[in-house]
């Protein structure tokens, strides 16, 4: 019977990016500006539909549809910044955030945002 | 140790009263109108609802009424024999059938059912 020992090297985060203040302050400006959009346009949505309900299941329907969008929502819009580079990547990708938006972050950071939208637009593909 | 003897006394349903094929009609013509009525004020609330949406809680806000009103209905408007004296003693207490609408059900119906009614409004004083 072997019992592991216990072992630093295995540290799951020794590769993660580190924040500067400057980036932090980047990339939370961008996180919320694109989030602000697309709960505008989930807005801007639920009005078009209940605009239009004319009969019971039009009702469930927008019911549904608010339900998935606040859950994708909450999904994807997580500010921690273990996840921020591929959070960024996503919005990118989705064209919710602008290269102009990210600059200030540096190069490793945009590296690694810019490869996971390209990801999510071969995955698409 | 004892065995209980099976018994056809306890048959939970020998109280139940039926239903003609006229009260049937007449029950289900004053069900549906009410379950329409209900379902157009579903429509106007969420319509207005929607027309007053400023900013992302007001979207939950209206994805909550829907989901509440819908599992409320759903609750309600309860089709079967067995729980019809009931179903419409809620709606006659709620103002949702008149008597009228119920004129044709026989006589020990409409006991039950302003008698549940009588029971909801004094549950709720």
């Amino acid at each position: 019977m072997s019992i592991p020992s216990a072992t630093q090297d295995s540290y799951p985060y020794q590769d993660e990016p580190t924040w500067s203040r400057l980036e932090k302050a980047v990339a939370r400006t961008a996180f919320d500006a694109a989030l602000k959009r697309e709960l505008h346009e989930v807005m801007q949505e639920a009005k078009r539909m209940a605009n239009q309900i004319n009969e019971p299941a039009d009702l469930w329907d927008l019911e549904h549809f608010l339900n998935q969008r606040r859950k994708e929502i909450d999904r994807k819009y997580d500010y921690r910044y273990s996840r921020l580079t591929q959070v960024l990547g996503r919005l990118l990708y989705e064209g919710r955030v602008s290269e102009e938006e990210l600059s200030g972050l540096r190069e490793d950071k945009l590296k690694l945002i810019r490869s996971f939208a390209e990801f999510l637009a071969k995955d698409a593909a």
